[in-house]
């Protein structure tokens, strides 16, 4: 044959691969060094991305120099920086430079089917049990006591194989028809992707439960308004199904009693799911650990390293308890004929099939992400890493408090403070409160020094200091606070006018 | 406050930050350089992994070097190449450097919700514009025809986005006690994810319509036995909502008359989704884009460039056409108060919210990874690198077509060569066929020289050489063909003994 057409192209050519990869590691380097010096929160108008780049693909090859050019002119001043030590905002996206170490590795590896390479797959077993066990979960969880811990892409990913098997199970007692009077139950402070991941498996929105908690009580679920609601719906000719709690909630970081919760859900036979994608992550360390007490009531736990891990995303860790459930029992394996191993029969138990444990048949080396973070930097660094970043929510905490102006608004558990200027009693001035806040929070975020984001709950308006991106140290969270004196000074003046 | 808690711990100074990654990137090129040395299938035994690594987490932190050390020599032989020039399984997954440096970037940044930085959303709507002009879909799927476009991480979330919102459309006309009457049909041959995401989403699995197809029609599916399947259903008063078709099957490549079974599925107003994970990638070049004649009758439309198309996993890409429907409408959107932004009210309509229209409500920076690979390469490269895969196919089935020991079992396509040592034609001896191909594949696979698979389409048992991976070259092909000879020798001379 003609051998010249393969011959001429090389795209993986290992020299090039390093020199290019070289570059752009130098081009990410530099982008840490001086992260700090870009405005936060992208300041550009939606839409303007089209008037600077071309609307169809190059015929030719591009230079790696005008790529890393365009990034740096036309893309970078579209991007909110969650790398910024001045990055206050929703959770940090922490990274580390073991993380993107892991991150590469995933990635040159570029496995295909998991059960293909019992490395990955075992290397999963093996690091879902090192969480497992820094979080001092039960041995029902880890794979010892035949638990099922899979690293997944998403939070939504976990719910909706956890909504999946669940519902497999009760459908396979009251039969298919019944799908349309399942009932799932969760906080109004739960994230709002469970009520997406609920009408992805089939329930109908009607029946999901948004069950109200209040400033008084900590913005937790209570069990008794849970099993009103549960006994209300069983009255109805309902079937209660699914219960989520958080540890750790996205708008003011509240917790619900996982013990209490758990009690009801056991009582009413429903699956009980724990979502601490940020929460768990602080529990390796003893002082915060009480948080999960009662986890042994769990029928599934998740927990994302992307969110305060130090890895970068994806990565959700989620374990289903021994001998409640199997994960996704009920639901097809995949197991067509191309799929098959000739030994399939003999070693099939030595090694989690992870296909049947997701929603995709495929996913990246996602264990040695997380294997290496770990291994970096070891339980003792890992529990520092969360100690330090509580430690200055708790400083920044209490310059809120020298100052009189403000007022903290939630207990704070982890490393969110929920804080605002402070209202005056009449109602009349609820709605005064929240201008004055809200400009506040736009002064500040305009001004490109810092980024952070408000939150409603109860009717109350505040803002969200969320600290503990990787970069971010005291000098950052002295000149946050800093710059909202300013602004508060600027707005309050303003007001009073 | 005691600062020095924080000022110790520095994971990501960009210095160690480049000198480590530069060291893992040297790993990775070294890994490259000799991956054809190694066994292309793992020769390891299930559950050995445990017998090398602790079975807890390190306390205190480990050195670069011990990990990548254990990489080596514990992980490395679990692993199944991919990256193998011998990797002749499954469909390749090919990479690039281009690709990697996507992947680096993509990874670096870390955004979190894409609709703070319109870089992102703007990026992915602009790459999903070049990538559906390079296909040739009509305006209707691009950004400037309303259609919607989005980066996913694989198809099983294309069909489960897909299944849901074509289900949202009948159960809001039918009513949601309605959904276990819904139906699905593909053909036996489509990806078995399919029957998976079907059940996730809450339809019944006696509902999924498994459709037959034939050697004489090229296992396509054919128009007639779809009519058949749905007019059998409405008879039995179920409600056909959902046909797949597959541009590329994974058993054996064929692909199912796109612009019939759509003229079908609009006369009974079912929703149309064609996958084209692995064959859409070909479809860039003229000779190809056929295939998808009749996609303006589909309502959705994906492929996969983690498959064919230089991209590391995960990359999969989605279109739904406007105006038919819009992708994931009747579901939940995402838009707690924390997701608000100030100007949401005027600019919305400037920027996707890509949040809406994929599982998770948040994801990697997926839109540069396949940016960088498209621009580095450019349109005419990259349809440089299907063609010589074609060409390496097309010879490959040249080899076979020689040597009258063998045949080729299923027409080529694209660069899957389905070929068996021949079959006498008495039907006591396809049992026999059968175990000489096996003993034939397991001799190959054994050697550690290539690896391949089988498939078994209508009762026939015949192997799978996939040609593409990224490194392979002629001489791989042309080593390939010689030890299948060898091989078959062996077994032939042993089975008539």
């Amino acid at each position: 044959m003609d051998s010249s057409l393969t011959n001429d192209f090389h795209p993986l050519e290992p020299t090039d691969f390093s020199q290019e990869s070289k570059k752009v590691i130098d081009f990410i380097a530099n982008y840490y060094t001086n992260v700090e010096k870009y405005p936060v929160l992208s300041q550009v108008k939606p839409g303007y991305l089209k008037t600077l780049l071309p609307d169809s693909a190059p015929v030719s090859s591009e230079s790696l120099e005008d790529i890393l050019n365009d990034i740096t002119t036309s893309i970078m001043p579209g991007i909110t920086h969650w790398q910024s030590p001045n990055f206050f905002a929703y959770f940090p996206a922490t990274t580390s430079t073991a993380g993107f170490l892991g991150e590469m590795l995933c990635s040159g590896f570029n496995l295909g089917e998991t059960n293909t390479s019992p490395a990955a797959a075992e290397l999963e077993t093996l690091v879902m049990d090192w969480m497992a066990q820094m979080l001092e979960l039960p041995r029902s969880f880890l794979s010892s006591g035949n638990g099922s811990g899979v690293l997944q892409l998403s939070t939504s990913e976990a719910m909706v194989c956890t909504l999946a098997t669940a519902r497999e199970k009760v459908l396979r007692e009251i039969g298919y028809e019944g799908i349309s009077r399942l009932v799932v139950y969760a906080s109004d402070q739960t994230h709002s992707s469970l009520q997406k991941c609920v009408e992805l498996v089939g329930i109908p929105p009607s029946n999901f439960r948004c069950l109200p908690t209040t400033y008084s009580g900590g913005f937790s679920l209570t069990p008794r308004t849970l099993e009103d609601a549960i006994e209300k719906d069983i009255e109805s000719g309902l079937v209660p199904f699914y219960v989520c709690a958080t540890v750790g909630t996205t708008g003011c970081g509240a917790v619900d009693p996982v013990e209490e919760l758990g009690k009801v859900a056991r009582k009413y036979n429903l699956w009980f799911h724990i979502d601490a994608a940020y929460g768990g992550s602080a529990c390796i360390c003893p002082e915060f650990r009480h948080y999960l007490d009662g986890v042994e009531h769990a029928n599934s736990f998740s927990m994302s390293p992307h969110k305060w891990f130090l890895t970068y995303v994806d990565c959700c860790c989620l374990w289903v308890q021994n001998p409640d459930n199997s994960l996704m029992e009920g639901l097809p394996t995949i197991s067509p004929e191309y799929l098959m191993n000739d030994d399939d029969d003999s070693e099939s138990k030595d090694m989690e099939d992870y296909k049947d444990w997701q929603i995709a048949s495929n996913k990246r080396f996602l264990a040695i992400k997380l294997w290496v973070v770990i291994r970096r930097h070891g339980l003792a660094t890992l529990r520092f890493h969360i100690r330090s970043d509580v430690k200055l929510a708790s400083y920044f905490e209490s310059l809120v408090a020298k100052d009189n102006r403000f007022e903290v608004v939630v207990p704070r558990k982890f490393a969110l403070v929920c804080f605002r200027l402070k209202s005056s009693h009449s109602k009349e001035d609820k709605n005064q409160n929240q201008e004055l806040n809200k400009k506040l929070l736009l002064e500040v975020n305009k001004s490109g020094h810092a980024f952070m984001i408000h939150a409603v709950v109860d009717g109350v308006y505040f803002i969200r200091c969320a600290i503990g991106s990787t970069l971010t140290q005291e000098c950052h969270v002295v000149s946050l606070w800093k710059l909202i004196q300013e602004k508060a000074t600027l707005v309050l003046l303003n007001s009073s006018n």
